[in-house]
């Protein structure tokens, strides 16, 4: 029966009820990528909205019908707008996502990002040191042994999933690790994605549009396992079919919006590549 | 005599006058827009300033040809700035537009474009909510019976005109009311824009883009009507041309760029469609 | 031997360099460019990071290749941040360049860009107004002669060159004049370079591009009047191939990123216009 969540059929059925919803999504999200990320969220059908102000985000954040926070260009002041969107999000059940960019090579990013989880993330989507990172983080302020030691090129996809299990379990939250191949994982499921084109990292912002869809998906999709794989299926295909034209990051860019608004579901069915590993 | 003004020829007119004058437009904006928004006003002839800081607002403002404030984003430095910004603006005769996003639905922003009245903007360009939301607050905090009572989607579009024209009545700014069709009023008469394509509202920040192109006209045009109504063709019409030849948001939005930036006076005599509703 | 550094060939053993190491490029610059700025580094082969609280700013600058500061969008916060960060790279032994964004016409950003050289940038980039300004405040606060007084439309050019050479000199960076005809000099050498297309003055931030991809060249070229003249070769390269295909600005924009991830050492070698005018 879970496994149905995780075919191509559901991802499709999630971009048309985002496209019928038209889901309020609050972000506070980083300044390099608050227009693209607003852009791909009304490409794909989504109601975007950047609030970022302590004055404002609690408010906002009982409103709207998912929140994204994104800490990559973290200030002081950010991170307190933060702390209170996310207590408000939980109170008022409004689903949240946490891109934790680069989280683990800063002191301060990393403190914000471990105290964030007290408000239980819906979902956690981040690339595989940045998982491998807060698993770490969240691991030694628990007192728990750290399920992983580092990062080794050949043994990377393995044993950040291996920390993503860990720390969904920890954690509540779904985690979605990025690559080449995306996995998807609530401590016990498993799935993959492997939708998505390598010319992707030439461009800035891109995971962040992932989390950002992925809270779109949370406000529409009940199982966040599910709404984060179809997230990673949404903006990997919107990839492959822009980078197919493309002639470099700049064409590309513009080209996943143009992507994002004319995906249709016959085309996700085609060509979703989503599954699970574990069960 | 004033019926001239709104005529395509005074709109062609009026963009002559930016490229010859490429006037100086200081801009306190929301950071989701800034990049479009200065590429716009680029585009169109003007030259922008992204200027927000408490320390330089007034100074700039005050040798600036035009001042654009954008709520978008606010925060309270950023208020602050502001009112330190309209307040030289108003002082140095710099004429200043507000686009008071999303006013009404968060409280913070809602008392910063209020207080904000107070130093005199010439225009206000919104959606059909912000500007009855606006006009509420206003007629609220000055104790006069409002005009309009909430959002009712069959007479939203008259209800909108309505409270236009009593908020243009009680702040002495021209208002503008963004939607299919654009109406622009000094509180007696009304103007209306045609132009544009349903496209634009899946691309972030293209109302923000014709507030800003609305500065740009007022440095140039002292009808303060006459220049947001030619604001409307310019962006409605480069909208047009650019989404007959888009294949999405992502395309659109670069097109309408380029289409500002090739945009003739030939052109905007045979396609901008504006004209006088009530004189 | 020195007259190697300035060839095509050096240009493009540069570009390679960047494209081997994918130096970390730490970025505190304006919310107008953030965006385009990391995408342009990206589409290069460098490794961007935009990283500007005061909470990061010192560990991140000493971590990373190089440092690129930008005032375009100064405010009190970013200012102590610069502050921290000029001074840590300075330890750490990081290159790092300033953008000095209209300086000299704002009161609170010159003060700010005057009191940054202190800390030894290893080059400042900006137009011949920016750096007649900048030469003008910094030889006052010294106490020194100023070398140019004010800009007349014919003397421009010259008296920038004069003006970045004394800054050159009285603070020991390289100073590379951006314009029809970029000048690069380090106070005795001048080199120039004659990349770039006029379109590129409608497109915001293409000068911010330029600073930093110099901040990349110097992470990888230890001749910082080499590595600026490198830069303005495959920014205006880049610029060039890409005018060649835009309709305008706004698929100029997109097209440079594309130019510059496409960008090859023969193409380099072979469309480079760069030399030495005083050795």
């Amino acid at each position: 029966m879970s496994a149905f969540l995780f075919t191509p059929q559901a991802a499709a059925a999630t971009l048309a009820k985002i496209r019928a919803a038209a889901p309020l999504v609050h972000n506070i999200t980083n300044l390099v990528v608050a227009n693209s990320t607003a852009n791909a969220l009304l490409a794909a059908g989504a109601s975007p909205a950047m609030v970022g102000a302590e004055e404002e985000v609690a408010e906002f954040a009982a409103l709207a019908d998912a929140l994204v926070v994104n800490i990559g260009t973290i200030t002081a002041p950010q991170a307190r707008a933060i702390a209170l969107a996310t207590r408000a999000a939980q109170q008022a059940g409004t689903p949240w996502i946490l891109d934790p960019v680069a989280v683990g090579v800063l002191d301060f990013r990393s403190r914000v990002a471990v105290a964030s989880l007290a408000d239980a993330p819906r979902a956690i989507r981040g690339n595989a040191s940045e998982i491998l990172a807060l698993a770490h983080l969240h691991a030694r302020m628990a007192g728990t042994p750290p399920t992983g030691r580092g990062v080794d090129s050949q043994a990377a996809a393995a044993e950040a999933l291996a920390a993503a299990r860990g720390l969904a379990r920890a954690s509540g939250a779904c985690v979605a690790v990025s690559g080449a191949t995306d996995f998807i994982t609530d401590g016990t499921r498993v799935a993959r994605v492997e939708n998505g084109h390598e010319m992707m990292t030439r461009v800035t912002g891109l995971g962040c549009s992932a989390t950002a869809i992925a809270g779109a998906c949370l406000a529409v999709e009940p199982d966040a396992m599910a709404a984060c794989a179809h997230a990673m299926v949404l903006i990997g295909l919107a990839g492959e079919m822009a980078a197919h034209a493309a002639a470099g990051p700049g064409s590309l860019q513009a080209g996943i919006l143009d992507a994002l608004y004319r995906l249709d579901g016959g085309t996700v069915t085609a060509r979703a590549r989503i599954g699970i590993v574990a069960d």
